[in-house]
């Protein structure tokens, strides 16, 4: 349907409705809940070298580009820690995309700055997907989000989802909200008032006539199919005593599993340290470590997508 | 003939007489000393990704795993500096563990903390292999060691080895010890008094029948077909002046090599740093590097087996 | 045609003119100009281990043997934090060496110190890649360089090098311009009076009958098919004071485009600081990105020939 072949992942933005769904229906093919693996997916990719560039660590999503790459038959280069690499001879950024760029076949970045990534696409020749740009992107945790709500409700069209913790300055959320801004799906916003859903965002929400509430406390009757918690993180704070009025507001307490037994799926980016209790966890509708592991399908499916190594023919087949 | 399909390895004493052998049969079909490695070798595994957790250093033993994990075909993803990861962030052990899991099929672990490798198998839905967990357990060195014994002498039942070193806090030998115990093997305890073998192993030795001898000094006569050196090592000693006092006593210098003409193979679980001279290296029954190579046979062996990739019919008829 | 199964590759002067010429030829098979690569080149190493033992950091060089290992099938094992590995706990450089060459089939090693691949390929008996030995070698460099020559001019005899930085003290430059003497080759060098060529080197090419020049500054008319620059690197100078003086004197700066204009192809080492300007980058005679490619190639056609994957009668037919 769609060529990806040699497309930049910059901004879940640049992605249509279609193209989401395109790619989540292509996931789907590296899910063992629809698919029984074989060998077919792990020569997609062979032969071909992804660079992790990693100008700051990322821990989960390093390794679930290592794993998702080497799952489809990928060589991993690059790096995570920057001082160890030649920046700190006085490489300049350009050059170091470049080189690595010359030795690989797809670039992965993760990077503190916004506006990373799209630099980094402007000097490479081959693919750009990327990790995270400081407070900006991270468009593959937006579709393993996207693809763990549709795989657990069947469907995007007609739930709701509530979104909760740090919904200003969470990046997760923004994009998350808008991504689902595409869907006929009801949000709520739960957040402490110093923590509520930027106005440009509620702006775009209401031209696209998406239904949303907003709350600065957990309702007691929640209707929702998803809850999806955030952590408030202290280094995107510049006041700390901001953040330490507002961090324990929104943990989820063993009190919590009354909304999971009524069928509230709960959903975590994770790392969490205090946010949601891990009694928590054993319960079928906490579904944060089945969300992490949705991400190992969504990236292999962008990697052989961005590589041209998932053929159109299997991809209409789907 | 026995199925470790999804089986967890975590101590020595968990495995029968008979489980061992069968493990040490499956070795055989990755040593070139047996077979000639082919192309069915290096498939057995794609697909599969093998999560390292080194909450501690430990070089040849990561080294080791990775190799072996490659050498079949699996992805590795991990770590081996625990500051670097999310831990620093505040987060959890079994967190940290369960990601992993999400991302990997297999996960080998070496930490600091006696009874680690069995919390994460806890928390874990995919097969733990313990690398090491402080002065607990290390079973594929010991099975590496079990491996080596017979390859070497062609058989277990019958033969005699000494154990020289350490043998109060050696974690190495006292599972050699007590996995030898299964078979009719005499041994031989070799230490100064203050390092000797514990009452606790002697007692089980006892209950076992096993025929054992013990020195303060390596006897001039010695009749063992294998010497199984290990270092004193400074960081199992609480008190420093003991440590200074021991650990020059039991090192083996280039007037050893009289006892490697008589036939006695030597070993040593590697690093050495002044214990075994290296004049001694090129010897044909100075063994230690060959068994070091060993390692790499009963991982590759271990890893096939727990993720169910070394079929049974294959087994059978090795 | 020449068999190099299990052969060292230490140092450039141990290769004869039709031996280079034979590396530079396997080198094609794996360069998408001249080949389409396809599936047979995936597997040509499949199963087979490179432990990469970099004793100090060398960016480029390491992730482009990574990567060229992976492509061809490999997996990779090693270290490039000597502080991290089992040297701090007091292990022989001997010991390290030989630990390593027991869980891999070829060893690439970067070390300081001058000889140290050698002093390796002493003590392992799998081969030995030299990735650079402190002012020493540093062989697949020189190969690259050589193969991006020959590459972009379609031949070697007839043509003109320049050489031009520190050509005193350049590892790089001494060793090409020793590669360069076994062919027809002019060859210039163009340094600071203090940093000018050896005599030593200087002697050696009188003994080949090398015609050459010597400048000290870059000349308006300079008639070359290439010009190679050099850092300045502080490293190797004793006297920072000479550093300083010198080091600004042979950039090239924007003007530079009047050369690659007249068909002068600009090559260097990378990475550069400030002594190439970025604006020539885009300049099609400006090739320092395809050079660097280019040793992806050459290390692929250097590991499948080290471990004999590469079949005498594929070869012949290239």
């Amino acid at each position: 349907m769609y060529n990806f072949k040699g497309r930049d992942i910059i901004d879940i933005n640049d992605f249509s409705k279609e193209e989401l769904l395109f790619i989540l229906k292509t996931a789907k093919k590296f899910d063992p809940q629809y698919v029984k693996r074989d060998r077919s997916n792990y020569t997609i990719a062979q032969g071909k070298i992804a660079a992790l560039l990693f100008f700051e660590p990322s821990t989960r999503t390093e390794q679930s580009f290592k794993s998702a790459a080497q799952k489809i038959g990928m060589g991993i280069i690059g790096f995570d820690d920057p001082e160890a690499t030649s920046i700190h001879k006085g490489e300049s950024f350009s050059d170091t995309v470049r080189i690595m760029n010359s030795y690989a076949d797809v670039l992965v970045m993760r990077h503190p700055e916004s506006g990373a990534a799209k630099k980094a696409a402007d000097v490479a020749d081959i693919p750009v997907i990327n990790a995270g740009d400081g407070a900006n992107q991270h468009p593959t945790q937006t579709m393993l989000d996207l693809y763990t709500i549709m795989k657990e409700a069947g469907h995007l069209d007609g739930i709701t989802v509530a979104l909760m913790g740090d919904l200003k300055y969470g990046r997760t959320v923004h994009a998350l909200s808008l991504a689902l801004s595409h869907f006929k799906v009801k949000q709520i916003f739960i957040s402490h008032s110093t923590l509520s859903m930027p106005d440009e965002f509620l702006q775009i929400l209401d031209q696209r006539k998406v239904i949303y509430e907003q709350f600065d406390h957990l309702p007691d009757n929640l209707q929702a199919d998803f809850l999806y918690q955030t952590r408030v993180q202290k280094e995107r704070f510049k006041d700390l005593n901001e953040y330490k009025k507002v961090k324990d507001k929104f943990i989820l307490d063993a009190s919590f599993k009354k909304y999971l037994d009524k069928g509230v799926k709960l959903m975590h980016p994770l790392p969490r340290i205090n946010e949601v209790d891990p009694s928590l966890d054993s319960h079928p509708n906490a579904i944060y470590f089945s969300q992490a592991r949705n991400g190992l399908y969504i990236r292999e499916a962008l990697l052989g997508l961005v590589l041209g190594r998932i053929d159109p023919p299997v991809a209409r087949s789907s």
